[in-house]
């Protein structure tokens, strides 16, 4: 899926209305299907959700505000953002004061429409540009919402790549944002790709995808898979992956897990210029999935930042601020860091005293009082110098200043001539036979 | 007490002529009495005092040193500073050569009469400016010390405001200067102006007050509390405050316990210029309480340090060199600190899975989609995010920038929902029933 | 021995013809012998070296090419550096293309001869200057390279000078190069220095010394001695000691032993620019020792960096590159290091509670009031306030600042007046007897 395509699918999903719930996702989720073989979940309103519960289903129909004269201010038709996300339903003429204490708009802006919701709190609202909302001057309009909040499902969409171990790599984007391009609908399109890269690859982890609403989405999630959390070794949460800002990953809470090390490794090896951000209490799905009672190492692409740039939770957010080059990038480095931490694991050396004798192994230059070996060689060397069964490949890599992919093929080679094995880190030097499933 | 109350302290005690043990010291115990409710302890000379013991008892009540034709040269009357401190009696006419091998003056500052002192060496000799020095060309001079050296007592003082638990800091202040108005006599005002703050305030932990002489006083107390110092959790020797440098940390052995970020945090969170100084075993008492038999987390708070400015130890260091400005900001920088340490402790969240839902609870905005929340709001997903029993408050503030005032105010909104309760963090994710003394 | 005894020695063994085996290392090694009481080991050809076996012996006698008219073009007489180390025997005429194949030389220095092994893969070869090699024109050449490659032994030196417990330290250098100076003679002038200055002083650390050809030397003591290794507590290879370059550490493995805070500490304190390398899997006999299934404290000191160099390997690395005063200078700094380890120790304090009173024993100035003490005074009061058993005298040097000879001179007198005890670290603050043997 290269960049065209990407953007192909973020221009299909884009004029959908979805919410927390409702039809708007769960049209999502099927046109999604048509690439990658999603589950759709659909958990009752009313479900336990940890601290929360599943809210009522959310669906509108149709929503405008017109003069007593018919003339129509705003339609739901024009745009998703112009009605309040959960609004309840009302049709009714009220004062112009009244009204306005129902309208969301940008007076720094005033061109663009904000994007506002209530989930939790019941009540409906329009939004609109502020310099539309200074051109209401008539004492009534009337107000037409044909909503629904009703009990019914929070939709939600899984896929699981299987690997050869039961441990797990998690990717999560949120789907519950309506028209807005960069966030929300980039993040679905990177790892909807990342999801069609990896399908056919051999892999160590399995990789799963989340496709859900925010914060409910994963709380509900978090909920129905407690006893399978403890497989997840890593992992990321997407979004705002389209605009022309450099790459930002965010740590996970700890900032120290083999997921940030691999992001930042990736990051540098990349050689473009990144930005890293510690973890802080706001975001994504990242704050659940961190939260104290789980603390699951999952770290978040992006990159411009949620809340900081202009376009965010506006109509600005639209397809001209998001380009496949930048998605493609996006998804080309989520994959690597994904192999690196499926490909990273500990070696102990099975010859730990002294070096092996690599030439009569015939892996090693036989003519010697030349200068210094080259990479493939010199990782090597660091290999069965750091085979003591705590070091990673990434640990070794980022020690030697040789790049990742060279050491991973240094460790098949001697992987080969059987001079290391993969190692359990917390059984220290203790061998373990080397697993065939690679 | 503001800044002129604690400087008509320093003047009122300025004259008096305190030493290790004597009259004077106890003259200045009894008007600090008027202040605050301190206790008086009589530790009889002989007592042992770790490897020292309690020297004789000092007092002097004349010393002069005259012309044989009856001039006066120097007499205790016009300064404390004149008399060797513990100087033996003597009274006779000698040689000036042999006068001059007890006499002490400063060349580079020959106006200024130092402090010296012998304690633990039995000798007398007289302080003066170094060109009255010069001027003595007479063949022999009369000396008359009338002083006793004798079993008596030594003098300290001590006030703990108890508080709701068995815990306490420590703040200890040296009485054993004569008339030196920045080392010696800016500590005890401090001292007393943060026990005058401090008395009526509700506590979690006491504040024991010792008012001692240098080295012995200390040694002494210890040698006699040796069972309860388990109990102090942290504290700062007071000295050298009233000066018109900078405020100075000096750390404690350790580097980084709770007393050394407390202190931290609260002058760089006042915003004025301080330097940090990182243990050294010299200064005062904190060499006692942080030596390796008892390593109390004690550390020191000054401006000028102690033989680093030209009128350390001199009659320069007067009244003139100290302001009541400097002192109120100190006793409120002290203030501070001791009210950081009773208030820092680790909160463990009772909803640790997933973030809680706020808005039900009405802490949290209701209308979603806006940009950062506020500081308070920040605060409390902070905690709530740190929430696993291991942070402290100071512990959360530091990572996230925020206050610790906004995160103490953050941990008693969510304690107040029984969001989080206070733990013992030895304890990990245990939880403990909130006390209700706070 | 100074610098110029150093170079003397370089200058005698310069010419021999050393490789790993035969009479050119067992020739240099009796050389040795004259000045210190080195024993010489031989190790039969196939020995077991850990993952190698000891190679059969080597030894040439006579090699050169000539033309067929019977010039010679190269004769080993005039350089060892002329036949490839370990060339099987021939004697043939070949064609210039057959010769070709088997020969060495340096198109960017074309006026040096390199030096070139064939240690592990039987072959012969030539080393000469490319200026030479591109004046062969003729069809035919005639080669003879009388040598055998038999069994017979390996040859090393091994020195122990006992300290007075049973842990060593130990010093390594290669005597396996050629007519080679700097890259083998400096590092076995400077250890064989290093032997003659401390063999007649008092230790606690035994001082063992190897010269060794390196890799199958190293991997064939440490395949003979592996239950002593235990007792290797820190040490150093050196090599390319006598260039003009700084001097430069190439730390350990774990690159924080002992022996790395040691050599960093001896440097600094020399007070001239050196360099510190990280470690490497690349370099000398360091590698062996280093190997996971060793990890002996090993560093390395050097000048120039092997293999960065332009002279490395060549015959341009020749008695001219080597200066007695860097030798002489290496030597001090090696003998420093080797004390420090030997001296540095954990010591508690016998009087922990407070400061012990050291005016009473004499060792404190009488009169009090001055400014801070001086720095033995002051190495006595922070080992009094370090003494928990827990910091040796070098982690009180780097922390107070104070030169690692003073704190040791003031160890000596706490010691004496019973205030300080040896320690042992990993029992924390148990006391053990000072031992005698000092």
């Amino acid at each position: 899926m290269n960049g065209s395509e990407m953007m192909a699918l973020v221009r299909d999903l884009y004029p959908l209305c979805r919410s927390l719930t409702g039809d708007g996702v769960r049209e999502t989720l099927k046109r999604i299907q048509r690439l990658i073989p999603l589950e759709i979940r659909e958990v009752p309103s009313g479900s336990p959700a940890l601290d929360w519960t599943v809210p009522l289903e959310w669906n509108v129909r149709e929503a405008w505000i017109r003069t007593t004269t018919g003339q129509t201010i705003v339609d739901l038709k024009d745009s998703t953002l112009h009605v309040v996300g959960y609004s309840t339903p009302i049709h009714a003429t009220i004062t112009r004061t009244n009204l306005d204490s129902h309208l969301h708009s940008l007076p720094e802006d005033p061109d663009w429409i904000p994007w506002r919701t209530s989930y939790y709190s019941e009540s409906w609202g329009f939004c609109m540009p502020h310099r539309l909302r200074q051109t209401l001057t008539d004492a009534e309009y009337e107000v037409f919402i044909d909503s629904t909040l009703a009990p019914g499902h929070l939709s939600y969409g899984e896929l699981l790549l299987p690997g050869t171990t039961e441990q797990e790599l998690l990717v999560s984007v949120h789907v519950c944002h309506p028209s807005l391009a960069n966030d929300n609908l980039s993040g679905i399109a990177v790892a909807t790709a990342v999801a069609m890269l990896h399908r056919d690859q051999p892999r160590q982890l399995g990789i799963r995808f989340l496709f859900i609403p925010g914060t409910i989405g994963s709380l509900t999630w978090l909920e129905l898979n407690r006893p399978n959390l403890i497989l997840i070794v890593g992992g990321l949460t997407l979004t705002c992956l389209g605009d022309a800002a450099n790459l930002t990953y965010k740590r996970t809470f700890d900032g120290r897990c083999a997921i940030d090390r691999a992001a930042l490794h990736v990051l540098e090896a990349e050689g473009k210029s990144h930005e890293l951000l510690d973890f802080y209490p706001y975001g994504y799905d990242e704050r659940q999935y961190n939260s104290p009672g789980f603390r699951l190492p999952i770290g978040s692409l992006m990159r411009s930042r949620h809340g900081r740039f202009r376009e965010y939770h506006t109509s600005a957010d639209d397809l001209s601020l998001v380009s496949g080059d930048q998605l493609e990038e996006a998804a080309h480095v989520v994959s690597s860091i994904l192999s690196l931490m499926d490909r990273d694991r500990c070696y102990v050396s099975l010859a730990p005293e002294g070096e092996p004798q690599l030439g009569r192994r015939g892996i090693y230059r036989a003519v010697g009082g030349g200068g210094d070996p080259e990479a493939l060689q010199y990782a090597m060397l660091w290999l069965l110098q750091a085979g003591d069964g705590r070091h990673t490949l990434l640990d070794v890599a980022e020690r030697s200043g040789i790049a990742f992919s060279v050491m991973a093929e240094a460790a098949d080679i001697l992987e080969t001539h059987a001079l290391i094995a993969w190692s359990d880190p917390d059984e220290g030097t203790a061998l373990r036979p080397s697993r065939s499933s690679r």
